[in-house]
């Protein structure tokens, strides 16, 4: 069996978001599963000397219409700058990672009611608390996802996760990888889609 | 008859290149014509605090293959990273902006072999006298596409396109505008698509 295809994300990263939408479902169409990998972007970019989007000179305004813009143009309903943006997404982050160590599947399904709470229901996820009840609902215990957040050994996990990203090559979110071959981007979709069908091009 | 669509670009840029051999078709396709707007992108970014992508760690080395994949996405034979790359690119911006005060159509052409030269050809067209000589090739008089690209008033005008062009947003190369709604890079050419088939959305 193929291995799964990886898929890197920040939990503040609205095109990370619509990607997040879409990329279990473009995978199984081509009998591929999907590997979730949070990351902070906010670490990444100390590394490359980048810039959050939203805070650059004309390209911050571009950037806020054109995520709506392409929220629509994916049909992707409900999405929202939230209010409190960007965030920083550590807490999102070690609670998914810390689940996905002991159900992966949860833990994706997790990392989208997180994404959801954010981007179109305006829970600020930075909160520790605020995150851990959005966990909850998904039937993960509350106290024992708030307590990852604080838990020394998960967060030396997500430092892990992050410096093998860095060392994949990751600079970006969504950014994703189909054997071995780095795609970053939301407007990357098309090319994997073909890259997958035909194992390169 | 509905306004040209208008299309930012820098020399220097290979996504700039690509969407050149597409944004024509596309527009036709629609029933609207181009308005070509050769821009500098190193006073854009002065502006606005960015620098050149294949600078950035790891981004950089990611965009160079992400150039020539896109490429053969898109169908664009020839295309390669030329040998000195990113180039300054006043000399070809200023012979096709003079030119197309006196033959728009033919500016565009001008442009299309400005930039097949560098990209295809590895021609260094920030070199005046290569520029010119590119241009000399479409019909141009060689010398007087020589001594446009000294010329105070094409050099001013030049900027006051530049400057134009920031004022109306643009940082980044291409650049599409359509009836007002901005359009950054060849990724969102299915966007475009849409916009010009819908009148927005």
């Amino acid at each position: 069996m193929a291995a799964p295809i990886d898929f890197y994300f920040d939990f503040s990263s609205p095109y990370g978001y619509l990607a997040a939408q879409k990329i279990d479902a473009l995978a199984a169409k081509h009998g591929r599963t999907v590997d979730w990998h949070p990351i902070l972007l906010g670490v990444v970019f100390k590394q490359t000397g980048m810039a959050p989007l939203t805070g650059i000179p004309l390209k911050g305004e571009y950037s806020k219409r054109d995520f709506a813009r392409s929220a629509r143009f994916h049909g992707i309903a409900g999405f929202r700058v939230p209010t409190k943006f960007p965030i920083a997404s550590q807490a999102p982050s070690r609670i998914v990672l810390w689940q996905k160590a002991r159900d992966a599947a949860l833990a994706v399904r997790v990392a989208k009611a997180l994404f959801r709470a954010y981007f179109v229901d305006d829970v600020d996820i930075s909160n520790p608390d605020a995150a851990s009840a959005v966990a909850a609902k998904e039937g993960i215990d509350a106290a024992a996802a708030r307590a990852a957040v604080d838990d020394p050994s998960v967060k030396d996990a997500l430092k892990r996760e992050v410096d093998a990203a860095v060392g994949r090559g990751v600079f970006g979110s969504p950014f994703i990888i189909v054997d071995g071959e780095p795609f970053w981007g939301l407007d990357r979709f098309d090319q994997i889609e073909r890259w997958l069908a035909t194992g390169g091009f």
